[in-house]
């Protein structure tokens, strides 16, 4: 039998299954993260998140002492980086007493990131540039909608809706279709309502996993095109199924606010040996 | 914060999270039930079921020494019985050291029931009765379909596929329709293919819920229908998405064998008070 600590947290419902490792003695198997992930088997998340020091990541060149977050997709795949995630990450941190609870810095995949939490309990994360590109096309159901190409460290579509197409009742439960000479290995497709005065809502659609209630670099990628195609102000709130975040631009860089909470604890046994 | 010691299981990917009360302290809330059923906000269940001893249920009047099953649907509303629920209870139960390890009378809202465990070590529950009842019909996706009714203590359509029909491709992702002269308040509906020599398998569209991995009573319908319409053999084995069942009949009463595993305990914090 496999046995492991837990704890299960979501940020806007994006949830994930926290395993704390420090000393690099129990490496993650794209196996064991889909068993974890498992909603009915296991005990079921979009993603999990290894808590290991950094000083035992060879690909890591920076400071050795903080935490690295080694971020696995439901589906055993290994991610970058994932803004909910991120802040889940650094919640059960700070419950943890790992980390001080001001200012922390995160090693990632995708370099160093600092989270902070604000005076109401949120937590604002540095999730990096979104670089707004051209124009592109994709099909929801055989309809064709227009779209913006957003790449924030992985790739967006993001398609402001026309008025006549209705964001509660779009029918996402099959994948959109994007231009293969563009997107090879498809995409992240973001479907955007403006609602005036530097606020959208929007429905995001994962590649691989399906449509989710909150997506970070989503919301962040769809922020930016808002921002683009709009009034350029500097901060954007976003409304998500799974609840409300908050974008801020800053010259290059960008900063994502939203809510992380910590909901189980416990341990878990799952058949079977490590492989 | 309500904070709750919680355990998961799963009986052929039908899974539960069980809550122990034995002194009746803590009544479940739908509102709470559907909290704690939430596959990302919560920790996710097909529903939950707490163990409290009978004496302190008012409507139980069978030995106030059993420990009652109160069963709730992750939709918030009570069943009477849940046929892949009792056998995780029961391993619970035994897990937990509350009951011996033999023959466990369990109270339920259907009445008493019997579970003994199998020299393989899986579960083998008393399901009561099931009743095949005349022909009807139900539509898949405008497809019209011919149906049995089947009264397991809830009410099942049980759909012998014909040939040109694949099990594996049909879209269960719309509810079926039925007759709703016959079904006012809807079905569970069974899609079975028989694999001859007494298996079949199948998938079920649960009403109210969608298509699940198991489910106990629709297991036991499918195959009380393959024994009215086939060679009338005592026993059944019924493959699922979740896994293996088998399924025996004696006299009026039918029994349901498989798997029931606990995969986590631990502690659930969720936000606010109980109402």
């Amino acid at each position: 039998m496999i046995r492991l600590g837990f704890a299960k947290g979501h940020g806007t419902e994006n949830d994930f299954v926290v395993l704390r490792d420090r000393h690099n003695v129990a490496p993650l198997t794209p196996d064991l993260v889909r068993r974890i992930c498992d909603r009915h088997a296991g005990i079921g998340a979009d993603g999990v998140i290894r808590a290991v020091k950094a000083e035992h990541i060879s690909e890591w060149d920076g400071d050795p002492d903080l935490w690295f977050m080694d971020y696995w997709n439901a589906d055993g795949t290994i991610a970058e980086m994932c803004g909910n995630g991120l802040r889940v990450f650094v919640r059960y941190l700070m419950e943890e007493d790992l980390v001080p609870r001001n200012e922390v810095y995160i090693a990632t995949r995708a370099g160093r990131r600092v989270v902070v939490e604000t005076p109401a309990g949120d937590l604002k994360a540095e999730m990096g540039p979104a670089r707004v590109g051209g124009p592109t096309h994709l099909e929801v159901n055989r309809r064709p909608l227009a779209g913006v190409a957003v790449d924030v460290g992985n790739p967006h579509v993001v398609a402001l809706l026309p008025p006549d197409i209705d964001l509660e009742a779009l029918d996402l439960r099959n994948a959109p279709c994007f231009d293969a000479g563009v997107f090879p290995n498809g995409a992240n497709a973001e479907f955007v309502r403006s609602d005036g005065d530097a606020r959208i809502s929007m429905r995001v659609y994962e590649r691989g996993v399906g449509e989710t209630r909150s997506c970070g670099t989503g919301v962040v990628a769809a922020a930016a095109v808002a921002r683009h195609f709009g009034d350029g102000a500097r901060q954007c709130t976003v409304n998500v199924p799974g609840g409300r975040l908050f974008v801020e631009f800053n010259d290059d860089m960008t900063y994502l606010t939203g809510p992380a909470v910590i909901v189980a604890r416990g341990e878990l046994t799952l058949p079977g040996n490590r492989q």
